[in-house]
């Protein structure tokens, strides 16, 4: 989506290394800072922007007018235009996004685990920022704040690089969180902007081994999978969700049926939505259930068996098992069982979510320790899989990777640990 | 340390990506099975490795015998031939490390935290495998029986690839630890060697994305850096232990001279050694403290304040501080109380392990607080720095990295978690 910048020169000649050394160094500078920074008053910094967001709606939605501008002129498509635009109530629900984050628990400090040795060390484990965050997004200018007051409040200096459609609208948000923190006496560069569209400055954030952390991709697939491509830094990513509702033989009819049409329909765009419905073979309201589906307006694509469901039904070809549609279509599959669905699911899923509708809690405990997925769910709908619904009162993504964290992450997720050892004297025999 | 092999032609006409696809996926399977295996099965598979090892002993000692012949051959350096040869005494070492990773809790299953949502969703998350690991390693041979149980005893399945050197020592321990996985009824394939010293299956391994969850390279800086540039599979990495001691003004003189001495030199080759001794301007006894270290046969290299404490004191140059000499030689620098200690540390250390030697707990508590190592420790020698000593039992590495795992890594580390979620029908609103 890069489009001729109309607001200022791009900076194609800087070189993009030596603005990420620069940008990265004063991270890590604020990063000691924002280590050792008292909960209340990072959350201030962020209460303090929130107010200059409101205080400034004006300025904003003048600025996103800007890059709607632009987005009109190069002919984006309406859901893209639709995600870059701001209103005023966008704009209060960004700042009330920020005082959300204020409010939140802070996991720096906390001891994870203490024990005592024979010798007399005393050991524990303390949760520790964990740096600096570089995060790559595109359209959606509410990221802007959202991952910046996550990686600050968990104590991290971040590095934000926004799609170039939103430039207008992403600084100035960037600058009124900058202010705020500013305010509250931390480090402006605690959260910074890269100031240029020029996509060679990614390519060095990426490299930035030793100045960067982590790097957090949030968008589509084709970008989550070119950051792991390039990335020499670790990557926290999120990818696919083809996540799977098994109904098992023993499942309640009105419960499957009301789980299965909210897990696919509810909102069909989100990762936590359901593309594969796995049918028991053994099922006896499997015809009221597609019903359901179709009746509801989704699209249905099925196996041979699944096809005689319905005449509605159309034949899904072997690509439709690993498709995430994130549309109102789904695949659905006649199994033999648990075993069938647990072989199905270990060949297709995309390891996010996947859950089971079963009454019957010894195959369903069964499944819940055999599928190996990041979430896994006994009678719930799958579109749960979000940081606010698991009680972690914000998410900054969902990994689909298995170190360091796993499924939603929130504030613990953007922090590690140290092992501190206090003694008395104790040399090594 | 390739040199020609005596034992078989190497298999250099495989094609490397192919090798490592079929070991990939076979130890998937495997993996799928032993994240299901009870404790006590994956226990007696190690405790008949063990037995296996004490049988075979000769036979082991003869594989060796060959490894040390073609040392011998090529003119390889004493140290490294002492790390490769075996004795009686080495292969009954190697057996009882098996029995004691059999002994050691199994981290699998075991629920990290639980709750319960206002909707009556109840959450926990649960201990799993991490899948499939990938260990490369140099000369020592016990590592095979060592890496591959802790790999396996964490419900993972192991490709390992040991140094070319030891290669008959390893395959004698090899196939009696898969031996001993067999006779337990598990597969075989759970730990893989892999079965050529041709590089290119190493670069196949490092780029086996969504084959292998992660790799843990097991040897010197080189290893480990080649392994972080070319790997695009995450890395669990330990680099260099740059470690500092820093003697407060408050310290107890005797107890700072007992634990400088043990933490420079009780061993000087092991990454928990500390390697800059940082004297703070104000401690009263700094000359009895580096005449400590002389006089135990210490080289040291000091800025010109150090320098001026003992005429034996050479002066260090700028790369001093930033060396990991791994040998009976120390850098030593006067520095201005606790801030010039956490300035040093913050320029040189390489976040590994740093302690400080205090009797006032305000000042101690500081830099407990604000070093940024994976372990701080006060009043305790820096050679602690174990996994034994921590009391994990054991310990496949000391990551210095800051993800997922941080300090001493056992089982625990190689393990991550998923989400459980149990329900009774709830569709999201």
């Amino acid at each position: 989506m890069d489009v001729p910048l109309p607001l200022a020169a791009p900076m194609r000649d800087i070189d993009a290394d030596a603005l990420i050394r620069a940008m990265g160094m004063s991270a890590r500078a604020a990063a000691a800072t924002l280590a050792m920074a008292p909960t209340a008053q990072k959350a201030e910094a962020l209460t303090r922007a929130a107010a200059l967001l409101r205080d400034r709606s004006a300025d904003i939605l003048a600025a996103n007018a800007q890059d709607i501008a632009r987005a009109d002129a190069s002919g984006m498509a309406d859901a893209m235009r639709d995600r870059l635009r701001l209103d005023p109530a966008r704009v209060e629900g960004i700042a009330a996004a920020l005082e959300a984050v204020a409010a939140l628990d802070d996991p720096v400090g906390r001891v994870i685990d203490a024990s005592e040795r024979p010798n007399g060390l005393k050991l524990s484990r303390v949760r520790v920022p964990l740096g600096v965050i570089g995060i790559i997004y595109e359209s959606r200018p509410n990221v802007t704040a959202d991952a910046g007051a996550l990686a600050l409040m968990a104590g991290n200096a971040a590095i934000l690089r926004g799609g170039s459609e939103a430039r207008a609208s992403n600084a100035a948000i960037h600058t009124a969180l900058a202010d705020g923190i500013e305010a509250a006496g931390l480090p402006r560069d605690a959260v910074q902007m890269i100031p240029t569209s020029d996509r060679a400055a990614v390519g060095a954030l990426l490299r930035a081994r030793g100045l960067v952390d982590i790097i957090i991709p949030r968008g589509g697939k084709g970008l989550v999978a070119r950051v792991q491509d390039e990335a020499s830094v670790p990557v926290l990513a999120h990818l696919d969700g083809i996540n799977h509702s098994f109904v098992h033989a023993s499942a309640d009819p009105a419960m499957a049926e009301a789980i299965v049409v909210n897990a696919k329909l509810r909102r069909t765009g989100v990762c936590g939505a359901t593309e594969t419905v796995l049918l028991d073979r053994g099922y006896p309201a499997a015809v009221a259930l597609v019903t359901a589906l179709l009746d509801a307006g989704c699209a249905l694509r099925g196996d041979p068996e699944a096809c005689a469901l319905d005449p509605r039904i159309a034949p899904a070809d072997a690509t439709d098992w690993d498709t995430e549609y994130l549309d109102a279509i789904c695949s659905v599959r006649v199994v033999d069982g648990l075993d069938g669905a647990l072989a199905h699911i270990a060949a297709h899923a995309s390891h996010h979510t996947d859950a089971i509708i079963a009454e019957d809690a010894v195959v369903a405990e069964r499944f819940l320790a055999e599928v190996d997925s990041a979430i896994v769910m006994w009678n719930a709908s799958t579109q749960f899989a979000d940081g606010g619904e698991f009680g972690l009162g914000a998410e900054i993504g969902i990994s689909t990777g298995r170190l360091h964290a796993r499924g939603p992450v929130a504030l613990e997720g953007l922090t590690t640990y140290k092992w501190v050892v206090r003694g008395t004297g104790q040399a090594r025999p």
